[in-house]
């Protein structure tokens, strides 16, 4: 989870640099996408599970950061968008078909 | 924010159709970075502010439900590693010379 | 283009490095994704042309060194993959439709 | 190694659907990054060399042609870029250093 005062910190920080005005939506998509991959470049070249965990937790917060940040910007209520997924996601999954398998919805 | 009960109903979600046996830590960062490319297509050629937000807001969803998936398998407190992340950036970033500069910290 | 005595080089520097030993082809393909990244970054915060051209020569040159690496290690005639997707848009995005917009072959 | 003729033809199969307005450096770098991603779905949840061969060529062949419009856009000559990095790299990367190690350079 998530608290409501770690996203307000996250939202102070910004403030006081005067940052939102770099913020649009498309730019906070592409920082997003850089994290993500810098988190992917903790795994290079190693087994699943042979990892710097100190960096996996400073690129995962940054990846989080961002994805909440684009969420302020565009007024996203989190909570309901991932719901809202998982019943999208049942559909495509459900249990009796997709249990055990990693296949994706349309090769199931 | 991110309720716990939201968490736990994605969490509910994978565990209903046995899908933690693929869910290693290095696919799950896989899967984050594909679908935060996902979530940057919304914006292919098209201007900062002008995209669907329907689409942004299921591939938002996407790349939040992997960042929460990735953090429950290694057991890792998602508001601790964002404060962190917020002070070390904070250090990075003083006020006083970050405000209202886009530029990476070793270029400020 | 790309000459044959560039690809040779490129060949030349991972074997006096001894590094085929780490490039399974997934691996390959995080390292293309996370470099297509760096690239990415060049334009982070940024209008569409300015950017930092050694920058971006560099991070190209990283992106297109993993996907001859990647292609070496598969075998694959990079010509002939081209040609053949090529010819597959061309069946997606024929001239008549396509012609002047930037829509994906699904929404034309 | 990729001929001048199979860069003919991409150009061409550009212009002719008048495509050179829509390629902008920013977003033929958000392309090229979307498309790295797709590759990297293919080996999503798979072991390194457990993957569709034809969907890697596929996906690679766009990331290369991706690759060879940037390189287009902004006249850069590839092969002069590849051997510029390769030697940038092998002084980051000296052979006595580095032979047999896949740790990155500020590592060794």
């Amino acid at each position: 989870m998530i608290d409501q005062s770690t996203v307000e910190k996250l939202l102070k920080f910004r403030d006081e640099r005067d940052w939102q005005q770099f913020h649009n939506s498309k730019d906070l998509a592409l920082a997003l996408s850089i994290e993500a991959s810098e988190l992917l470049e903790v795994f290079l070249w190693k087994k699943n599970e042979d990892f710097n965990r100190d960096k996996l937790e400073e690129e995962l917060a940054d990846v989080l950061m961002y994805g909440l940040l684009l969420a302020d910007k565009n007024n996203i209520d989190i909570n309901s968008i991932i719901l809202k997924k998982l019943q999208k996601n049942g559909e495509k999954y459900p249990v009796d078909k997709a249990k055990g398998k990693s296949d994706k919805y349309d090769e199931l």
